[in-house]
């Protein structure tokens, strides 16, 4: 095990009367709100009504940052620092799934810096010395966004899309009332059980030796996602199924699963390339790139870890750990078939000679992952077998 | 699931580097330090040289309450409010486990109070509406103290332990370096193995339904428990079971398995009563008292539940819930055994003749568990059957 800081000041609410607490988490907010969403189910479901209500009665200003993209642009981040700026803006509330409170972070990262936000995604994630604090009310399980300093942007100028992380961009406190996805779809839905997914197996995968206890944890919350994932696809208002993938999203990429050990994200650094050119739902790439990727790396070096997954996870009975691991690859995406994903680039409009250009900006900062380290030509090769 | 809340702020620096973090952490400390310690096994290991050492560097002027008893005292307590008070004291530097971590949560707690800091534990815990911030220098792992709100506390004169619980006695910052337990006795070893096994069952068997995240999460721990509790016995050096103990035990008492689950601490209850009056190790009683629980809360209503521990941690194959049960508390019985712990109360100098008055201490606020409750009768026949 390596060492490791972890620290998650997050408060969280969760359950169905999450919400009782917005009020009293609103005590310590002075000055103005924007108010950040995405594309108006918040209107639809009656949940802005409520929340605009509640900042009335309580005298708070509020601004609004609407039509947040899936895949969030870097534009948008850019009108959110100018609408700080001329309001005076003190607190960011982001209702919404991962796109919105990663917004909501790159906003609140960017009106601190001096120059333009994108280069904090440009490598220069070091100058975040201060950033707005920021509330969420979650709407959609999948990104883990909620309780974690992450945020993903799009720069649709340059086509790239790429990640910042830090501490300082912890929400303050997040309210995850599993009832407000009822309503999200059945796509959307399977899309945020895959997502949970790979973001535990890139912790999962690593040669860090002497983890159990993350280990464990891990397989103990891919057992909750492949246990409550057609279930909530078949019963989308069923609590018992929502409040668990609700709550395994949030602990799934918290730092509890990564602490401690040397975590991969090769497969996001390659769909970030692929959803930055094509602007497919994220996890759709995670679903046809991963099990590639797990084939692309299994090797003498990574058998046995891949056969504990498949035994721990899958229940998979073979001795042989070749046999094993191979399985637990199948399993996996079988799995991602049963949730409805497709499993070739081919099917999502990804045009064949965009993947050259697309592994160039993969490795846009060099080698990706650790697991094994991959080259562009690595990249390369597995979007070629995932086409 | 039930609704919760659910809020871990302590930054927790953890590994061999750990206390190159102390430091920094002293930063935000203003005014006089309390530090409080135990019987000066830190004197002869170095720690307490080199906290000294980097508090005088840092110009910190620092106070110190010593000689902290495991099950710590209430005397020791109201000594270290009347330091504070005379000395100014803004922060308590606790160094050590959980009785001295407790202790200085007591004083954090007493502090701000204005009448006898025991009240807070009979039942005034609500009171409790400031504390003195807190860091620890974790020394030992069993009780989860160091990631937690919990303090439980003696009072030697009305031969009671009890505890309370605040999110406000958190720490701000805990130091938890492996290394630090490489010195711990094999007793003390395995009496912290029992009390992290404990914490977790405690959590684990309830009535609440739909908490496949915390369940499974538990069985993790559990598992990591069984597997590296032996090893750090015979090798305490052993930096790999030496650490996932450590993470083990704070994140089985930070909040994560209990969440949104309604929890029993039936046994933990009756253990205090038992060391209140006996002054024995509390994970002794533990574990003497867990499987004789287990046996007397097994019927057809929990039945299920004590079948699934015995299948997911013990890898029990019997498909008859009453033998996959029966078989689960005699491997955590044997278990405890192989950790060198005694099986009856009559072994660690408990007089039967006392078992009426523990039963009625006990039961002190009224009945307790809810996996089943407990009344007085109730627990007179757990004592009864464990002596």
């Amino acid at each position: 095990m390596l060492d490791f800081d972890y620290n998650v000041p997050t408060r969280i609410h969760f359950g169905r009367h999450a919400m009782e607490k917005f009020e009293s988490e609103l005590q310590t907010v002075h000055g103005t709100v924007l108010l950040i969403y995405g594309g108006g189910s918040i209107k639809r479901t009656g949940l802005y009504e409520k929340i605009v209500r509640i900042l009335d009665d309580k005298n708070i200003a509020y601004k609004e940052l609407k039509d947040i993209q899936p895949n969030p642009r870097i534009s948008s981040v850019r009108k959110g620092i100018a609408l700080c700026q001329d309001y005076d803006v003190s607190f960011l509330l982001a209702v919404g799934g991962g796109s919105v409170i990663d917004c909501a972070k790159a906003i609140a990262a960017g009106y601190y810096y001096e120059g333009d936000v994108w280069d904090l995604f440009m490598g220069k994630e070091q100058a975040i010395k201060k950033a707005l604090p920021i509330g969420t009310i979650l709407t959609i399980t999948a990104t883990g966004s909620e309780m974690n300093g992450n945020a993903v942007i799009t720069n649709e100028q340059t086509q790239d899309k790429l990640a910042i992380h830090t501490d300082l961009l912890r929400p303050r406190f997040s309210i995850i009332d599993p009832t407000l996805t009822y309503t999200v779809s059945k796509h959307q839905t399977a899309a945020g059980i895959v997502d949970i997914f790979s973001h535990i197996l890139e912790q999962y995968f690593s040669h860090t030796t002497g983890t159990m206890v993350q280990d464990r944890l891990a397989e103990a919350l891919l057992t909750c996602c492949i246990h409550y994932g057609p279930i909530a696809l078949e019963y989308p208002k069923d609590y018992e199924a929502r409040s668990n993938l609700m709550w395994t999203s949030s602990l799934a990429l918290n730092g509890l699963l990564g602490c401690g050990k040397q975590t991969d994200w090769a497969t996001h650094g390659i769909e970030h390339a692929v959803s930055a050119v094509y602007d497919i739902t994220h996890a759709v790439g995670l679903a046809i790139l991963t099990p590639v990727w797990m084939e692309y790396v299994l090797s003498d070096e990574t058998m046995t870890q891949m056969a504990t997954y498949a035994k721990n996870v899958w229940g998979v009975g073979s001795h042989d750990p070749n046999v094993a691991a191979r399985e637990g690859i199948k399993k996996t995406k079988q799995y991602f078939i049963e949730l409805g994903m497709p499993t070739r680039l081919s099917e999502v409009g990804v045009a064949y000679d965009s993947l050259k250009m697309i592994a160039k900006k993969t490795t846009l900062f060099g080698g990706l992952g650790h697991f094994k380290k991959l080259s562009e030509k690595d990249v390369l090769q597995i979007l070629e077998q995932a086409y």
